[in-house]
């Protein structure tokens, strides 16, 4: 079998190296957790504006109220109380291709955008027109509560410009907005937090696999103030309850051996 | 039934609150992931101390190399490729008793000994000659492999003083130390990073229950890195040759009917 | 380092071998599950009448319609729809000290006063006063719904006797039962499912730390039956809008620096 | 909102009631725990052939010694010794589409093939063409260790022959290996035990989703196994050690900021 090394930690007596660089000389003290978030996922350290924007990203994913993962996490932290860490696990196992998925399919119709070098305007104007004649959503467009436009998308466009990072992947996503709208016959339908976030990962570097775990990083950060909030003012029975009381049983129809 | 209420978050068509700010106007863009971490679970912003006291603390749990942890996650993504959460997630369920207990016993300690008043030299040669006496560890002290001193908990502590932060819980810390190694005949025993970091979290007025879920959203981030290189360089199969090489089988001994 | 070994399994060209025994030979076509569970975790095969009893205890834990073990599932396997496996490992997660503790309290206690070799009915009457003097919950004991006693107990008790393993564990459950009631002025008490479960485990030989895998091994048989009941009549999306609606934001109180 | 109604369970204060049937009455000690898997996932009870036949695939399916499944539940075991359903749990997350997809693809060949209503000679002999031209693996065929043939799927055949259950799915795949061999110019390659289950749940009528489930169910079963071995023998430190030593670190070679 041929060998199988890593490039992430090592340590000795004296020392403890992170990816080459010397954690207690390099990083501790001298680098934001966002910072290393990104060094230990790219591989090299980012520049100021970078790391502006990866924070905006990660602040904006962080915290939805009442979602799956916040309802799971509660659950399981009112089970099993002294293991936080479980409550915070299952939480973040619902972070998977239905919700993080439209992040996933918005970077790639971006990458795959630049990829070809086609024109802009003629590859958005197809990608549009074939999703919405098919009825298909388009991944990174449209909120269920946030109208006309998805406050998040705007405020991480204006990030992204204050740094710098406004670049070829955030202009074709612009351009596929418009041509979406366009496609849609003039009903504006807005880029929401997740496409724009497509966008700022792929100028920033992120690479495509390392989108979910970003949301999964994010998101831990979320679930751990509710976990907390769970054990000061619990959620968990008055859900329980609510499924109880919400969700009755009806005596099932099939004929039985 | 007694109402159950919610801090955390609420959102509406023009605006998403996160524990009564404005999270497109207050947050993103203006304030950084780990000053959103403690926010979450702490219920307050940080001041620019507590933050860069927070950012060392989380860059310091984030990567310890081959660990369960980080073998567990690269098992599973193995096996679960496309859904990197799974993966994350497996690897935090170890983040438990065993490895993470340390830091929660030590700040019991540390929180006890302020919290009863006691003179803090008396407490802590008590404290000391209970755990030596009785020959169990004192959490937060030792290290299997940093010897005299473990360079993490000494950089720690330089970046609470250049912050103002070294308090009472860090000074309670250092008398411990000494305690320690007086109850061992003058033998060091180093003050392990778990050791540093639950002075430090006490410091900064993180509560204590949520001293693991800090260390689960760091490890969240030095996973990420870990799923990252399993797809470029992968080491699970490795892993998994080594085991069945590394440890035979051996027919059972037992009466069977 | 000593060497470790497993003995559990091994394979060649031509068999399998689990604990000694030839898989295709001897185990598959000729044991049930139900055996085979027993064989893996006690180290022999159970006799039939074992075999019945842990039947009847497997088939007792596998459901209790809405409880945050299913509720879960149910959430992750709406966000986790291709890997079934992720939303059944979510539920099980919840299998935790809460929930699946009083069963493992009411073995210790069982355990202890057969160890002990005291007079049950002194035993029993101690242990009885002291749980109704400090107005704990005695484990195994009482129920939310049940009333004046839990029905699965009764028809586990007379499996047990059925099959000719009422025991000395049983016994003292019933002694035990007849003391809490007396210690409670006599109000009958149910000894509820778990309680009696705890009682016939020991009767058959499992051990202590495998009580709550047999409920994790019974729940997941459980989930499984949630899990196809999600894909064809859905109630996740149901939960997430009784939160939402039942537990409400609002505004912290906290002051935030 | 529509309503939304779950046929798995209810109670009140005499009875528990299971998809119809009263818990005490009808099932405890009166039906085992693969007839009431069946019973859940199904929604009828099995004929004791169905029963039979199930049993034979649960037992197959438990155990494989070393796999990730059971290094993963190994390692968590040791990090978070009480709470043994986390571990258990950690293990089933990577019984995912790398290694029970094959199981799910054969399935679907089969599936497919009596659906079409074609030829079942036209049909395989096409399929085992596309697969063996293309030099992708066959779903369901082939073994690392096992060969010529996996005794697995050898037994597993017999088992279904002796109870009635050789039916037409079970045929296909014979005539889908006929096929596979002379696509490879005559080289024998086995059915393996994931392919003869996928053909046997198809016989017993276990819907397609249902069957990544139900190996959940039963490696849930091995796993009890290795988590009792594990506080008796422990092996993972072993593995942890093999892994620190058998993977080295190497520096990076990326150019860093």
């Amino acid at each position: 079998m041929t060998q199988a090394v890593t490039h992430i930690a090592t340590s000795d007596e004296k020392s403890v190296t992170v990816r080459g660089k010397d954690l207690c000389e390099e990083l501790i003290g001298e680098r934001t957790f966002t910072e290393m978030i990104y060094f230990l996922s790219v591989g090299r350290m980012p520049s100021t504006a970078e790391a502006r924007v990866l924070d905006a990203c990660l602040v904006t994913l962080m915290e939805h109220g009442w979602v799956p993962t916040s309802i799971v996490t509660r659950l399981v932290a009112d089970s099993v109380p002294d293991d936080v860490q479980v409550a915070m696990a299952a939480g973040l196992l619902s972070v998977g291709p239905v919700f993080a998925g439209t992040m996933e399919g918005c970077a790639e119709i971006l990458a795959e955008g630049i990829r070809s070098g086609e024109d802009p305007d003629v590859y958005c104007k197809r990608v549009a027109e074939e999703y919405v004649g098919t009825k298909r959503p388009v991944p990174g467009f449209g909120h269920r509560l946030h109208k006309p436009d998805d406050p998040r998308s705007i405020k991480l466009l204006r990030v992204a410009e204050e740094n710098g990072l406004r670049g070829r992947y955030v202009d074709l996503l612009l351009t596929l907005s418009r041509e979406v709208d366009a496609a849609r016959g003039g009903r504006h339908l807005t880029i929401n937090a997740t496409g724009m976030i497509a966008a700022l990962f792929l100028e920033i570097g992120i690479p495509l696999k390392a989108g979910r775990g970003m949301a999964v990083v994010s998101r831990a950060g979320g679930l751990l103030g509710h976990v907390v909030e769970e054990f000061n003012e619990p959620s968990a029975r008055k859900i329980w309850q609510l499924t109880r009381e919400g969700i009755p049983y009806s005596a099932p129809e099939e004929t039985q051996a």
